[in-house]
């Protein structure tokens, strides 16, 4: 590890979306500098062809992403998909820090990881979100972290607070509307532009998305005790972002000031969650491209449920800021060091 | 009442969305014919500047509003802002085929009616949503029908079955995609395109739609007895379309092939609701432009959930073609004339 | 050829986005009849399971594409790849209607074909671009109809009549605007939705997209002389739709009002090709599904230039509503038979 | 001014588009400060209220417009409606670096401002497109700047090159489309979301477009004589950007390899405009978000034109980046101080 100002990154997987993103970001970025770019596939291409918008590293080759490939860094993202970082970071030095943004690492239960992805358990690491309770001290220091998933990141973020305060039961139901970055940049017909704009569809219906787990076991920490999450993923026509809409029944005697209140509370000293104000709601625009988390909380004293709705970038908050953000915890780095607090918008 | 084999229709509000919905459908009808056009706002200009896909119907002029404006026709299509329906339709032949595609005569009850909408309760009117049972009968031969709100049309449909057959508890959970032509075609900063393009937004959280009301009506009514409805609409990028991602608790011992079966059941005689195969998920693009219905169900075991998803094109079957559909049952005619089977996709 | 009121069609390419759409208006038309649904590389599937929105049809067996696969029909709609209709054609029989929706009978010159297509030239078909002089003639009663490309059909039909009148140099400069439907259902990375969304991007720029020598060939015939024509085109974020930005030099003398009635007579008898009035700008909404095209001109004095701009829906209008129309020409029936007006807006 | 390392900014127009966009940018600026925003007619609101991505500033006031309201800062940004800059910018002192992001001080032809804006002629200030040759010169130490149209930035470094190089004739013709932010955030019908959304339109054809006369003054003084400009605007449905695809007939011998030296030499030491790899062509999202230009230029001998593409965001290069680029250099600051180099994409 550099004792100076600056350490370097390699990224592999950098030509897909979670990965040009982490490159997007650490062009900004006052102390850590991306040295290198990896993948598999398109090895001894520029990476200026693969993607286009990271016009300041066009020229970098793409270079493979074998474990010998990925030493020498100070720090070295992981943007693979399921089942392919555990097997690569098990050969990478214990000094270097690593940042997985796939699943591998995100499991604690095993049998959790066997019924949802099957083979062997890698095993948990310290999960990055630090606005959870007591995570921000598991991070500091940290030489290995794995990235929440986008939707775990969204829906922990909503529900989080009302299910440690007690607010409301553990049974949880999520609808998420998620832009398309979020299925990957592999090639498939159903996620052609023709497909997908103008409208919207519905998958991983009735439970059999792979986040669900994920948020169950997130949330039942914040509840202590098991959490039921229904889980359903929407497709939307744009990009980036996703808007969770998260509700559970309300307890006996929980009224809106309490709601907004711990909410208030929670979120107070956070520099990416900002709770709007009452009668404000999240869009995803106003965070894209940010590291920021919008929320919003309501009572529906009708229905008998609380209301949250949350909209973050998938691919920034949701991914590659969220990694970006525990490396900074992890290096001792200020939280916010090179992420943006703002959204291109409009 | 004509007794020929062509009515004549009158639109008012043509210059909108749900209007100019009608007056396109109107187009490709084998026995109704657009016979005038009327607004307030926009009286004297040609239809074509103001609905410039019209194109068949351009020269038409724009005339004014009012009962004396709109008497003549066999049939009156009001499309105009909720609350101003009423006093138009109580001045018109009572042997006209009046047709509200506004709130005025959906709810039966009058202190739904104060409560949501506020002022003078107008009274309940047949509803037009022939895939009810026994609703049918309540429309043939009607000269007052009132159109379902787009959201409860999509939502009545996929979770009256389930209520119906006793598969879950009366706690119905809804959070709805839709485009932006639901919302209007007044012009408000929110709805502009900068604003909505690239982003999913929340509205009306907590409670606060005025459709809830009515699908409360629609599904306590299949239910035989009260339905909590949680409903929250989210704003899309997309002009067109709802998909109703719907769910409820399971009741002990309702699996996944019963729940099929009452769907099955529920619609194997409609021309217009279509259960999908196992497997497949509705998407709005399948149903763009055309009176259909796309609707599936899931159960999820963990969360004990019943899952029902919906896709409905808002200004056509939620709406225009509605409207249609109900006015072919009046009138005698079959009831898929006019009315576009096949979505416009990709 | 039946000599009833009905003709059965049978769609090879029916999988892909131009055969989709034939079988959409089909569909709705009172005397052609989808028979049989056809593909190479998924027959044995549910038509369904590809094309979600042909509701009507979602239980059609898709059957190989083979010449005696494709035998027994009175009209064949050939939408298949660049290069692959012409060998099937040829086994096909004289009597049946063939309607080629691909380039393979669209260039009468061999050379053109070489240096464009490459391979051997297989003959040019009468060229289904009803509008065009003496063109009606050329398709009554025939038996094998090239549908024009959907870039041709606007371009021309926008620039025909300036030329045939005299009015320009023949030296045309075309900026068009493509939905991503134009480039095919084929899944490719840079059609991704995630791609495309909020993106505008050229392609085949400097001369090198196949359809420019056919813009030469229907623009040469208009002038009656050789006509330069540099065409680039760009793909926006929406899936249907060409907006065909056409200019040349005005010849000296040519004003407005010259222009505007050249037009206004070119189109004052087409069912399909509206003028619009002055001042008002065509959009590819309004167009939307129909097989209308719109179109408006402009001269600017200070650039010495006639523009001219049209809209067309290139699956409609551009692809296989031009199909359908020509058929109807070919068949003796009414041109507009099964063919919708009005574009789905908004 | 301050001596100090830091500048306050005060920006007026800063709930519009490309006042918020500025404000965007000052959020990442190590030596700009944003210290007040201002507007007419929202003085009194937060900002959070009308800007919600501008988070960290969501608390800030908007205070009014008026000259004695904007005194005080070291810099002013002027983000207003044509028209309404002179009369504040009179009023200013001659300390303070005034930027005035619309059009009154760009042209420097009194009749052309007659003609095209009408009124009095206020003066031209030095226009902020540093990249021009000798620009940079006089944009340094300057109190007053003209920051370019989005359409003129985008022309003028797409056709400049060329017409200074005597590579084509001096009569271009322009087809730009530009997302609707370009038209600002004014509620009209045809910005809409419905509106826009799936649908391409043209408007100010044939020379109508006020930012006509400004390329005209630009791509003249690189042409050392007056340019024809034909120029044709289209609205397409993105939010940002701007895709402008320029040709002009290609001077006798002018060559591919000619022709793309011109370019290479041209901004081999621009930071912010990148020629892009031939074969590679330039997509709006690559710059989305970024101060960046893409450009890519082609021949086509069959047409006898050069063809060059350029793509920026409106916001930034085009207008709100280009205003704090040009800032720097007057305040004597690296230039590429807080302004992004990488687009937001996908």
């Amino acid at each position: 590890m550099s004792t100076g100002q600056t350490w370097t990154v390699g990224v592999t997987g950098a030509t897909g979306y979670a990965g040009g993103e982490v490159c997007r970001l650490l062009a900004g970025h006052p102390h850590l500098r991306l040295a290198g770019v990896h993948a598999n596939s398109s090895a001894g291409r520029r990476l200026g062809e693969l993607q286009p918008h990271l016009l300041p590293f066009a020229d970098l080759e793409v270079r493979p992403s074998a474990p010998e490939d990925l030493s020498g860094y100070d720090v070295v993202v992981l943007a693979l998909p399921h089942g392919e970082s555990a097997a690569i970071a098990a050969q990478l030095s214990q000094d270097t820090l690593v940042i997985d943004c796939g699943a591998d690492h995100r499991l604690e239960d095993p049998a959790a990881w066997a019924r949802w992805y099957g083979g062997e358990h890698a095993g948990a690491w310290p999960y990055g979100l630090p606005e959870l309770p007591g995570q921000r001290e598991k991070l500091a220091g940290a030489r290995r972290i794995a990235v929440p998933g986008c939707y775990p990141t969204s829906v922990t973020l909503a529900m989080a607070p009302a299910l440690a305060a007690g607010l409301v039961e553990p049974d949880v139901v999520v609808v998420a509307a998620s832009g398309t970055s979020g299925a990957g940049k592999a090639a498939k017909p159903h996620l052609l532009g023709s497909e997908v704009m103008g409208s919207v569809s519905a998958y991983g219906v009735g439970g059999g998305h792979r986040h669900t787990p994920e948020m169950a076991q997130t949330l039942g920490a914040a509840a202590g005790g098991p959490v039921k999450v229904s889980f359903t993923p929407t497709l939307v026509p744009m990009s980036r972002g996703i808007l969770a809409t998260c509700s559970a029944p309300l307890k006996a005697g929980t009224d809106a000031a309490e709601a907004r209140d711990a909410y208030a509370q929670a979120y107070a000293d956070e520099a990416f969650v900002h709770l709007l104000p009452e009668g404000q709601w999240p869009t995803t625009a106003q965070v894209l491209g940010a590291n920021t988390v919008a929320v919003q909380v309501a009572v529906d004293p009708d229905a008998g449920r609380l209301v949250v709705v949350a909209a973050v970038d998938n691919l920034t908050k949701g991914t590659a800021g969220g990694a970006i953000q525990s490396a900074n915890i992890a290096l001792g780095l200020p939280e916010t060091a090179g992420l943006p607090l703002v959204g291109v918008a409009p």
